[in-house]
C-alpha cells in the first residue's frame, strides 16, 4: 500500500474505551459526507462500510481513483437521495484509508503494527457515535449497513438504541459462524506466513505481505460469489488461449480474475488491518455481548421508543445465508420491536448487496420513506 | 516431507504417454494389496484415492503411522471385503507416496521439481491400468473411488471401458466447476507466494513451502466440511480458555482445528505434488475429453458390455454437489448404461465419504455383492 494522501478526518476529543479493556487517544476517524443537514438534523444518515471498504461511498476513491463503492445507491435523487438526506460514511477504526488503525503513528513516533489493541464491531461503533457526538447529530434519520456495515448497523441498534430512527441491515449476520471464522483465519494464516509480514513491523520496509494479503483476499473473494454466479461469470471458460497450457500460467478465466482480485488488492488495503478487521468480525456475537440471547441485545426497544428495523438477505448468499437474518428477525420480535424482512433473489451471493439489483433499491427507497 | 521410507512398488516397462504430449519414462507405480487373487482372477477390486490420498488403504501409513484412510470400509468381513476380493490400491502419478512424481529423480539425477508435466486424470488413470496389466489383471471386479478417485472411476470407464465390470463413483463430479477451480487456485497461489518454494526447487534445501502448503490445506479443509457439520463440532466454542483472548492466537476451536490440519498435513505430502494434482483436477472435464458430450464419453457402454454403475452422493457435500452425480446419471441414461443413483443424507459434507456413514457400507456391499 502507498503512503496514503490527506483524508478529510477529524480527532475525537476523548479517549476511545475499548472493548478489550484498553482505550485509544488520539483517534482519528476519516470520513466524507454528502447533501445538507437539515436546521433541525432530523436527516442524517450513517451509512457503515464493509471489511474492506471506506468512507468514499459515492465520490471517487483517491488512492485507487474508482468511483465510490455505493454510487448506485447514494447520490442525487437515487435510493438514498443525498438531496433530501445528509449522507455520512466514515472509515472504522483499525481501517487504514485514514482513520487510526494499526498503520497509524502511535505515541513513540512509531506505528502501532501488532501493538495496536484488538478491536470489536461495538469498538468501531463507539468510534462512529463519537463522529456523531462531534457533529452535534443526537439522533440519525437511518444507520444502514451490508456485511459487516450490516453487524455496525446492528451494533449501533443494541447498543445505543435511542441513536437512531431507522435500522437497516443488508446481508449481515447477528454472530460469525465456525465456518466464517474458518475463512478468516485462512486468510490471517496466509499474511502471517508471508515473511514480509515481520510480525507486522513491515511499515518504512521495501516490501510488505502482499503476496499473503492477495491470498487472503482471494479466498475471501470466493466466499462473496455464489457458485451459480462464479460458473455464470466464468464456468470453465480459458483466458486468452484456444486450449489448456499444461503449465502453472492461468489457463481459466476463474484464475485470472482471481489473481486481479488479489493483487488490486493490495495496493489499496493494509495487511495489519485486514487481520484486525477480520478478528473484529469473528469476535463478532451480539446475543453473547448481551447475556447470551439475541432477543435481550435488543432489549432497549422493547416497548417501542420508536426505532424500526429492516433486514434483507439474498437467496444465493452462502457467507451469511437468509437464515441468519431470519435468527436476526425473530430476535427483534420476542423484543417487540417493528421489523420488516425481504428476501431478494439476486445471482451474485453475497456481493449482491453491491450490485445491481433493482428491488434491492425499491427496498431501500421503500424503507428511508415509510 | 521426510525422506519416504521405502514402498512397495513396481516400474511400467513402457514409457506413460500423457495427455499433454509427453511420455514419462521409468515411471515407478507403489500400491498395496489386500486379499489373495482368485485363480481366474475375477475378483479384484481397484480402489482409486483422493487429492491428498495414498495406497494405504487399510493399512498403517509408514510415514504418519496412521491407519488406513478407509479400514472402516476395506478389510475382512468389512463392506470390500478382503477374505472375498483382492484389493489394488496405487498411489497415483504427480503424487508423492511412491509413485513418480515431481520430487522423483529425472534422467539427469535431479528432482523433476516444475520440470514433471502436468499431468490429467485420464494420465493417472492410465498409469492405473498399466499397473493392472503387469498384474495380468485384464477385467476388473469393480473400480471404486470418492471425490478425485471418483474421477478416475469414471475415467477409467470411459477410456477404458472393459476392463471393469462395475464401477462406483462417490461424492464426485465429471468436471470441475468454476468454484471447485477458484478454491484449488487459491491454493496453489498460496504455495507459490511462499519464499521457501524457491520456483519448484526446495529439494535437498533446508527449508519447504510448508507455510504455503498449509494454507493450501486450511483452505481446502473448509470445503470438505459441511457448514451444519462445522458448527455442530466447533460452533464458536474457545480453545483452552474461558474468554477471547484480544490477540492473535488461536481463539477459537475452529481455528485450533485448522492450523492442526494445515501443520499435519505438511509432514507427509510434498507442495509440488500438490500443485499437480490440483492441476489435474482443475483440467478435469470428461465430456469435453469426449467431444463435449457427457454421453458421448460412456459410448463404449452403449448396448450393453455388461458394465454396471453406481453413483453417490451426500446431501451436505458443497464441493461435489447431488446434482453433479445427477448429471453424469443422467450422462449414463442417455448413453444406455445400467446405473443406480443415491443420495445419501450425512452430516459431514464431502468429507462423508471418508467417515461414519452406514448407510454407504450398506451401499457398497450391496452394488459389490449384486
Amino acid at each position: 500500500m502507498p503512503n496514503p494522501p490527506a483524508f478529510q478526518s477529524l480527532m475525537l476529543p476523548n479517549p476511545l474505551p475499548l472493548d478489550g479493556g484498553e482505550s485509544l487517544s488520539g483517534v482519528q476517524i476519516a470520513y466524507e459526507t454528502y447533501g445538507e443537514l437539515s436546521p433541525d438534523k432530523s436527516n442524517a444518515i450513517l451509512i457503515c462500510h464493509a471489511l474492506t471498504g471506506d468512507q468514499f461511498v459515492a465520490s471517487t476513491h483517491p488512492v485507487t481513483g474508482k468511483e465510490g463503492w455505493w454510487m448506485r445507491m447514494v447520490g442525487p435523487g437515487k435510493p438514498i437521495d443525498t438531496d433530501r438526506f445528509h449522507v455520512i460514511c466514515a472509515n472504522v477504526i483499525g481501517s487504514c484509508i485514514g482513520s487510526t488503525g494499526p498503520a497509524s503513528t502511535a505515541d513513540d513516533d512509531a506505528p502501532y503494527a501488532m501493538r495496536f489493541p484488538v478491536i470489536t464491531i461495538r469498538d468501531m461503533v463507539r468510534g462512529l457515535v463519537a463522529l456523531l457526538d462531534q457533529m452535534d447529530i443526537e439522533r440519525l434519520h437511518t444507520v444502514i449497513g451490508g456485511s459487516m456495515g450490516g453487524m455496525q448497523a446492528l451494533s449501533l441498534a443494541a447498543n445505543w438504541p435511542e441513536r437512531a430512527d431507522r435500522v437497516l441491515a443488508i446481508a449481515t449476520t447477528a454472530r460469525h459462524s465456525a465456518q466464517n471464522i474458518a475463512f478468516h483465519e485462512v486468510g490471517r494464516q496466509a499474511i502471517m506466513a508471508d515473511p514480509a509480514w515481520r510480525d507486522g513491523d513491515y511499515y518504512g520496509e521495501a516490501d510488505a505481505p502482499d503476496a499473503g494479503l492477495a491470498v487472503a483476499r482471494m479466498a475471501a473473494h470466493i466466499t462473496y460469489l455464489s457458485e451459480d454466479g462464479l460458473t455464470e461469470k466464468f464456468g470453465r471458460r480459458l483466458q486468452d488461449r484456444d486450449a489448456k497450457g499444461f503449465g502453472f500460467d492461468a489457463d481459466f478465466q476463474v484464475e485470472s480474475y482471481l489473481r486481479y482480485q488479489g493483487s488490486g488488492f493490495t495496493k489499496r488495503f493494509d495487511a495489519n488491518s485486514y487481520l484486525y478487521i477480520t478478528r473484529a468480525m469473528d469476535y463478532f456475537d451480539l446475543a453473547e455481548e448481551h447475556g447470551g440471547t439475541l432477543a435481550q441485545a435488543f432489549a432497549g426497544h422493547d416497548g417501542g421508543n420508536g426505532t424500526r428495523f429492516c433486514l434483507v438477505s439474498f437467496d444465493t448468499d452462502w457467507l451469511y445465508p437468509t437464515s441468519e437474518s431470519r435468527h436476526i428477525v425473530h430476535a427483534l420480535n420476542a423484543a417487540g420491536a417493528p421489523v420488516s424482512f425481504v428476501e431478494l433473489s439476486a445471482p451474485y451471493g453475497h456481493d449482491s448487496f453491491l450490485l445491481d439489483v433493482p428491488a434491492l433499491d425499491r427496498v431501500v427507497k421503500g424503507f428511508l420513506d415509510g
